[in-house]
């Protein structure tokens, strides 16, 4: 089971939306568009990402860790390791 | 003009490969894959965007900008506080 | 109760390091030091203020959230909930 | 000569302000604080420091990239190659 189960629609679209971005991105590009305006639509992607990456966070610290904190034992430590080394991950990208 | 003009290519290489390192991380997503994978991924695609993001911010600065700066002025200026405010919505996405 | 209770010590060295850092950086701005060795220094100063709030993270998971999620309830739903909100705080600053 | 000269005395006390969060940190682990209002400050001095960082880069391209842009020749563009790799530790910091 993962942590996002109950909202896997709504991630879906906004995964659909950031492609979408993307892809508007390489027309910009394609086009020859002001950096600038690229830069603008890059920094929209980027911080849309990492929304979703904070969404995702929340629902497997809600569900995946505090299920497995439920339980105790190693397997506890282990999700939290886990979710630390995912959160330094995102702070440093 | 652009900055970017002379690696057009090489910018619409990265930008497709980033569309579908989102799209690959919509599919995880409808595969019900563990949520640390999906992060991974995020994390991954956030990242090669922040480096398109740099590398078109310095093909701005070495085109765009030196041009605005080696003819002075207040178009100069005014090319200078767009940069910063780039590279702040940058720092802070 | 905190979760850093066991590294104290440890963290207070750290932010004294860091606290020396920073008015390393006034004193080659009052220096009136080269701007890229200042902006390298602050970069510096910023990361490693990012790592405390990583290892302060950590702990808090490890021990505040997974007992409050070991006793359940609207208490852990809390918790989960904060320590959401911190980590955008982190990923956003 | 030095981008920020102009005005070294707000970035002197922008940076003391910074120096007296890093040490009203330091006290609040000392105290034992709750993580969470730690990490609260902890992001608040980070995001201080990110915008010390931004002024700085601005006044560096407005004066010193400018200035070597205007002259031209491997100056200029070991200028730019100089603020780019800033920027991007920035970006990634």
């Amino acid at each position: 089971m993962n942590g996002y189960a109950g909202q896997k629609d709504a991630y879906l679209k906004r995964l659909r939306r950031i492609e979408g971005q993307v892809r508007g991105i390489a027309k910009m590009v394609d086009d020859d568009k002001y950096c600038i305006d690229v830069l603008t639509q890059v920094s929209a992607a980027t911080r849309a990402l990492e929304n979703v990456a904070l969404g995702l966070l929340d629902d497997h610290l809600g569900h995946c860790v505090a299920q497995a904190a439920a339980e105790g034992g190693d397997v506890a430590d282990e999700k939290i390791a886990e979710a630390s080394a995912a959160i330094a991950r995102l702070v440093r990208s």
